[in-house]
């Protein structure tokens, strides 16, 4: 964490769209840029599951950010003309309040006795970080994967607040193979002895060692179908085909890895496994899974998205997504363009699957730099 | 096992691929229909990971077999014109020679004792049962999924014994996507506790209960992640949707299932958790990761495929594939006709992903019964 991070405080108490309320939450969030005089130059970015607010580096953080090619001066998302703030989802650990945050009616760790958490609560936290920064209307709301989904929300449950939205990777409703997928990665982690029924040691978070009852197999293994349907098949042909590790790189046990695509897949979880609160993951993923624009259109997701209200729209997907496939994005375009909406919708044939907003920032530039110059 | 499952017995000493022997080994087959006096109307099936022999029910194991569609008397695969076998894998727990076998050296099971499993010696296992039938050339050899590889590698090693081929749904060599989903099915049993270094209780597979120590966890894991990968994407969309299971179907557990979808997997996985040997299941699914025809083409998969020498052979895919796409189905037609054979290349569009030639039989019996009707 850097000096960059600022929080804001929810109000107390603060309702859960399932039931159940928060006291005393906060989300956290960074900015970027200036906020003019007319406070309409602002724009909003709602993250994945997993990556925080540092979306930038800045001088008051100067480490990388998770989306560091695409935004600063000059850049697609130009941080010397817009006023760029990138909100912690709600229920995530880098920094909101979340499962591991302490619960004030008991002085203990939420745990399992967090609220259900739906895509709706970590949008409607994010409009409130945009209330209290005094922002009437953003000129612009950026979703990617999770996030996209959550600006979707945004904008059903604050009409009139989003003026153009930047939907990237992502789908107006969780579709069966990807909540097969979350659902296997959940149970990898809930069927890990050390997850203990949410019981773990949550101190064993953010350790870089490995000492406390913490659930890293299931966590490895979650990460790891997590990285598998975030690529594609097409670009792991080209960059790992079958090429073997060396055999000192080799794992001397039965069945130890073997060719650099497991040892690229190693590397991941191994980063992931202790920098991410399992019970966080739990709740942002099935949040996942319960998110769907149909609710908002009578059982229609094309009538969910035709209450949006918004002057302008990018939809942008790409064609080796299997996680989001680019039937989705085409089904958010057509929805925002039935509301009225002038929409440009962008498929990239970029390799690297439902991560290509990450990797490809040439052509993700291109489109969102394109599409905000003419805002 | 019913009645109708016979022995082969393998050459004592039977050597494998990458070093080792198999003292007393033995492989599991069935047959339908009568070897003529020419016997020249033979067909072998090589399986998928996981069935048995026992492709088809018979008056001696009237149990439905696993392609009980596409073969019998009047159907694609015509009994009453062919001699059909179908062997069970060497390594297999479905009656042949694997891990969970008795090693004669000790006395006790092999569990990792086992020699290092190739689909090399899965095919030349299938060749000594061709052999001792007493059938100097096939008819035609089929092959399906993991028996397609296997199938390749029965042609490359035994040159001249095949006069057609078909091939279905199978590659000519592992891609960085499917080693890693079978790596990470590896390794949810590999971290299992209860697969506990490979010494789990033996019994306890083939019980319907759920006693003893058993890597149920990481079996049931890695069966999921199979069926996800084996079906698509497309068809559970149709099929499940968003469709909750009734309130009464539901788990109480916290992150129980809520979908369709999940109940779907789950009741996958407890049909095959213990039915089939943990250790079987390993060596089994690393052999599909190391198969690789450029190793005899010098490193050249189409050098390779030309090597082998059939008249005919049909090579079919379909287009929902993710686990072995069409892409590699059609290099091994490819490579086929480069070697001289008359090849057919069939593209289906079933919405059923790779698991369709055991749902789809309406199309692959029509492109099946076609070819074998012409030989």
């Amino acid at each position: 964490m850097g000096d960059a991070r600022r929080y804001c405080a929810l109000p107390s108490p603060f309702p859960m769209k399932r039931g159940g309320t928060l006291h005393g939450a906060r989300v956290a969030y960074e900015t970027w840029g200036t906020l003019n005089a007319a406070r309409d130059n602002a724009i909003v970015v709602l993250t994945g599951l997993s990556p925080s607010a540092h979306m930038l580096s800045s001088a008051a953080d100067p480490t990388p950010g998770w989306w560091e090619g695409m935004a600063g001066p000059g850049k697609a998302i130009d941080t010397d003309r817009w006023f760029v703030v990138c909100v912690n989802s709600l229920g995530s650990d880098k920094g909101s309040t979340c499962p591991a945050s302490i619960n004030p009616a008991t002085g203990k760790p939420y745990r399992l006795e967090f609220p259900e958490l739906s895509l709706e609560d970590v949008a409607n936290a994010a409009h409130e970080v945009v209330r209290q920064l005094g922002i009437g209307r953003l000129a612009c709301l950026v979703g990617c994967s999770m996030g996209g989904m959550a600006a979707l929300a945004y904008m059903l449950l604050h009409p009139g607040t989003v003026r153009a939205h930047v939907s990237v990777d992502t789908a107006p409703q969780a579709q069966p193979f990807a909540i097969a997928i979350r659902s296997l990665q959940r149970e990898a982690i809930r069927l890990d002895p050390n997850w203990a029924g949410g019981n773990y040691d949550i101190h064993a978070h953010d350790c870089s060692g490995e000492g406390g009852r913490y659930p890293d197999m299931g966590m490895s293994i979650a990460r790891k179908l997590g990285v598998i349907t975030y690529r594609s098949a097409m670009e792991w042909n080209g960059r790992f085909a079958r090429i073997r590790l060396d055999a000192e790189q080799r794992e001397e046990h039965p069945f130890g890895f073997e060719f650099q695509v497991e040892s690229y897949l190693e590397g991941h979880a191994r980063r992931f496994v202790r920098s991410f609160d399992p019970n966080s993951y739990l709740y942002l993923s099935r949040a996942s899974d319960w998110f769907d624009t149909a609710e908002y259109g009578h059982g229609s997701v094309m009538e969910g998205l035709k209450r949006i209200c918004v002057e302008r729209a990018l939809v942008i997907g790409v064609s080796t997504d299997i996680l989001f496939p680019l039937e989705q994005q085409e089904q958010i375009a057509a929805g925002l363009q039935a509301a009225g909406a002038s929409v440009e919708f962008v498929a990239l044939d970029s390799p690297q699957g439902h991560d290509a907003f990450l990797v490809d920032i040439e052509n993700y530039s291109r489109a969102i730099g394109g599409f905000l110059g003419k805002l």
